[in-house]
């Protein structure tokens, strides 16, 4: 079963493809939030170096939120896209589950941050029970001092990851003495980490028509909350 | 300091770009190994998609080894290339270390493994200490058995990856109960994981000149050996 997952939740974008057998190919882009422009061309590539072609891919994947607005309606556009013109199914995967999985054998709680602008983060607590990743916190957009707290009473090493570190990692670090960050080449979105639970699920038969799949926002954008 | 890493050693071609801020760039193809075609044109889409040219690196990583003969010496060839041509500095990582970065979280023995034909395998043992990557065995070509007995003494949770698992795993999972394989897509090479180590000894400044670095082949090629 070849799954094709898409990433475009934040200012990175990425592309895997995967299958039962490996992983047959990723790219990652970071630098700017180009994705309308670099996407297409990226899966592209990925097709073609991988020996396939789209008609090959059987289930798509999509990091659905929460995130950046604008990169997940074109993440999800083109996954939409896609399986509504090939007939596939979907399925959607959290962006902070998503980043979780870059560090599958991290023994304590793994807490991925976004920056939600207003002194506050998408977040979500998670932890690996035998290779299985299992949530602790459903995912949320809070105050950190409210995050610092939930974690404060639990008292274990907890690893953070995710574009809210440069901005919250001081505060965490001071607040909690058995934070750890996790390095730069592990910190972002990868389509390959979403793409594993995508495949996971597929398998389980866990898929979605593309009619089902939405972005998950938390929150109304700015320009919504203001109409109000 | 900007870095661009190359990973040509297995069959997956990999490239990445990184700096002390972030990983700009990455790029795996995991099919068929067509390196010295599709390896320049991957380079330079990376560069491109992370805002970047050529003469923006300043320091050039490689992977030198063990792993395919063809396969080291296209990457070494790109590699010490760039260097001679822009003046800069050469960074050579081990195969099997860059192996062991993906998963810097585990925590027990981490032995990547290559096959090597012949019944042996390519091999190294680490584990991490305070995030860094310490070696407990040498990089080395052996027989599976003796790997064995070595890590059987040491009784500890190992986990196993590369792409001498599919050969080895069903002997290793018998013999040690404390063995854990990792997942597909973090079972092969990634040059944001070597990246990670070429960049953290170019900022100690342990880097070389390019007529220094070599291909770490471990034992001569079939038709070397053969000669004699």
């Amino acid at each position: 079963m070849n799954t094709l997952t898409i990433d475009t939740s934040t200012i990175v974008a990425s592309v895997a493809i995967l299958n039962e057998e490996k992983l047959v190919g990723e790219m990652i882009i970071n630098h700017q939030k180009k994705h309308s422009e670099k996407l297409m061309i990226a899966i592209d590539h990925l097709l073609s170096d991988g020996g396939l072609s789209i008609a090959d891919i059987d289930v798509f994947g999509i990091v659905s939120g929460p995130g950046s607005f604008t990169g997940l309606r074109i993440g999800m556009a083109t996954v939409k896209g896609f399986a509504q013109a090939l007939n596939k199914p979907v399925v959607g995967v959290s962006t902070l589950e998503a980043l979780a999985m870059n560090i599958p054998f991290a023994k304590g709680l793994i807490c991925p941050l976004l920056d939600a602008q207003r002194n506050q983060t998408y977040t979500g607590v998670f932890h690996f029970e035998d290779d299985q990743l299992v949530r602790d916190m459903a995912d949320a957009v809070i105050e950190i001092d409210d995050l610092i707290a939930f974690l404060k009473a639990r008292n274990e090493t907890i690893y953070f990851l995710g574009d809210g570190l440069p901005r919250f990692s001081q505060i965490l670090q001071e607040a909690l003495p058995t934070a750890r960050l996790v390095p730069n080449y592990l910190n972002m979105n990868r389509a390959s980490s979403a793409g594993a639970l995508v495949l996971e699920r597929a398998l389980k038969g866990e898929t979605s028509h593309y009619l089902e799949v939405e972005p998950f926002y938390i929150r109304p954008s700015y320009a919504e909350e203001h109409k109000k």
